[in-house]
């Protein structure tokens, strides 16, 4: 017999089919025992008069017929005939699959990973990740954009060599690179012109924040023939309303079980634009207080002035000193071509411009302190004629957190790493 | 004015336009200038009578009109009007970008791999990796599997702890991760039951042959309620039909390019299936000499048999003994229910069922000399209800490299790890 998913019982009203999946919950009323299996689907309530001697999260696979009933989950039960058991679970679970996980505290959740996973709230965190992670795709795909995957592993720093994880490569010492950057920008170069990758990033930061991991998923992308910042924002502020589209559409039930919601992708028009300068001055007259710099804190007053005066929590700040940006972001005057993007509260994007002139690069390399031999060939790039370009990165995890209003980064990473977890 | 690709120039026959791109070859005929330039769409010939004093590789931005010419590059030329430079290229270009990359070196083309890549040829490897990607992608979700993101910094080993390359990890070791396997078998667990990957795997195998790299991409799915290695191998034999039909439809140019092709992607429904020992016979029919294992060249004499005999060079090899496989591998008697699957001479996929029970697992866990303490929480997975299940890998390198009919796997790698190469 084919196996029918849960989802799809209330279609087989009437008729006998086969279901499989974890026993999510079983109540035994004395006489009458409702268990009810969860599958990839959704969930399913099995009724029947016998024992059932199972704990929870055991594995099954049961026949039976299917009957409507408006209060069990999906709208349909099926009346128990027989089952099989695929695989029997332990009486002693770690942590309630079953329950909702407000109750439990983050460490607990991450230090049971393999079981907290199975917790369906817990787990439509990373329905809604793999949406991200498509629509990311996709959108950039139409736009011209290729896909790439460059090395992980570096001889050296990328961006001004620190934070970095050092490894044993064959008995000499490399890194764990913290951005594709010098690769994205060889790619675009190389003639692809518009690339983008889907890949870990690693940052050795001591800092422990709900904002930060020391290994995330960078959604990165570098395009040819911008001589601004400007053009940037503008695609990102299309893929932002695409993206916000795309999860509405595929995970209205994830959205509904967080009781969050994406802003109107329409409203992504009106994000507004302020400079690094305007923004330090907004800052000051929203909450009194002097701001050196733009901070956690200010992040959330930015994005509360937006939705409040542009009806979208979302700020793109651009015009950012030279000397908070690495050397490879295009100087203009005192400031650089580059911008952030702040979604509810928190920094989701870094992008700029870059230089591309050989002359210019000399130059910054030189300013920061650093030799253009110590960037290896990432010179030639630029020696040998590279155009205008530029690009940004979003941090996967810190989307996906923001999209669904959790309160921590960790939440959204299925295994994350931090200084001190390095397991499961 | 708007940008015109070199590709669409045709289309704009007798208007003034402007295009922008790097100067990819100049021929001086004395009193007439030939000049081809290169973009991410294909090339285009400027024609001018004055001088043009650039060199190759610098990127102009360049305004005239287009008149037909069927011997031009895409059957239309520009009468050069004007132009302005993007970047200028200094005249030393390391390795020639304009010509076949056959007359170079492996070493020649990795040593400067940041120009290198910019040869349309070698270029054209990574348009069809980027279809490989999304094909992936795009056909395990249409089969509804749900993409996931698992850590690469491990606390331990995955699969024995054997060429594990380390790492420090704020002042502990920590490992990369060979495979996401455990993880992967833990998110079918979770209830997603089914889910792919996209991410770096790393091998610090000190082996240097012409299949292998110690960083590479592995595009890996797992799957659950299966109950053996068979729909694993239809699922595989599917997505290749699929992978073929859209690398020849979104990659025509680049398979002409390198004179490749894929197979008929309906002749996927022909790969054979013979087990490992049947396998071993085959090889010692064919050639005469006993074979002791599957080696390189035996994967060769098996494709070229398959060939031969069902019309496509690829063979799915199953049944392999139980010291051969990891410690998970589901065992049957002495054998396992686990496959090869071998493209042109190659194995580009390991597969199986995977143990799911949690007696048989203490089990293999011993039979194979290690402790279930050892794998940390993973255990937790089938102590609390694992259905069967299974799933496989396919190297990305390797299946662009096998389409292409490339010498080197690295030839297949933007930016190779070998023991000697860490870096561009």
């Amino acid at each position: 017999m084919d196996r029918t998913l849960a989802a799809d019982a209330i279609r087989e009203t009437g008729k006998t089919v086969e279901v499989a999946g974890w026993v999510h919950r079983i109540r035994d009323l004395g006489g009458v025992v409702f268990v009810v299996i969860r599958d990839r689907s959704g969930r399913l309530q099995l009724v029947t008069d016998k024992e059932f001697p199972l704990n929870v999260e055991s594995v099954i696979r049961a026949r039976g017929r299917i009957k409507e009933n408006e209060k069990a989950p999906g709208g349909a039960e099926m009346e128990l005939e027989s089952y099989d058991v695929l695989a029997e679970a332990a009486p002693d679970l770690p942590v309630a699959v079953n329950q909702d996980p407000e109750s439990l505290g983050l460490d607990v959740i991450l230090d049971n990973r393999m079981i907290s996973l199975r917790n369906p709230k817990i787990l439509s965190i990373f329905r809604v990740q793999a949406t991200c992670v498509r629509a990311f795709g996709d959108f950039f795909r139409s736009e011209g954009f290729t896909e790439i995957k460059t090395s992980k592993i570096i001889g050296g720093g990328s961006e001004g060599g620190t934070n970095l994880f050092s490894m044993d490569y064959f008995g000499k010492t490399a890194y764990l690179a913290q951005s594709p950057q010098l690769y994205k920008q060889t790619m675009v170069a190389s003639g692809l012109e518009r690339v983008f990758e889907i890949g870990h990033a690693y940052r050795a930061e001591k800092h422990e924040t709900p904002r930060h991991i020391n290994e995330y998923v960078s959604l990165d992308i570098e395009m040819g023939f911008i001589e601004s910042e400007a053009p940037l924002m503008e695609i990102e502020r299309r893929f932002m309303a695409y993206l916000f589209e795309t999860v509405r559409s595929e995970n209205a039930a994830d959205l509904e079980i967080w009781g969050a919601d994406v802003p109107d992708p329409s409203a992504c028009d009106s994000i507004p634009i302020i400079s690094h300068d305007e923004a330090k001055k907004l800052v000051k007259s929203e909450t009194g207080q002097r701001a050196l710099e733009i901070n956690p804190e200010a992040e959330r007053v930015l994005c509360d002035w937006a939705e409040r005066e542009h009806g979208i929590a979302m700020v793109f700040v651009n015009e950012f000193p030279r000397r908070k940006r690495p050397f490879y972001t295009y100087p203009q005057g005192q400031k650089t071509m580059s911008f952030d993007l702040l979604f509810r509260g928190l920094e989701i994007t870094t992008g700029g411009r870059r230089i591309n002139e050989y002359p210019m690069l000399l130059e910054a390399v030189s300013k920061f302190g650093m030799t253009i031999e110590e960037l290896g060939s990432y010179g030639d790039v630029f020696k040998y004629g590279c155009p205008p370009h530029g690009g940004f990165a979003i941090g996967l995890e810190r989307i996906t957190q923001k999209i669904l209003g959790l309160q921590n980064i960790k939440e959204a990473t299925l295994f994350p790493r931090d200084r001190k977890r390095v397991s499961p």
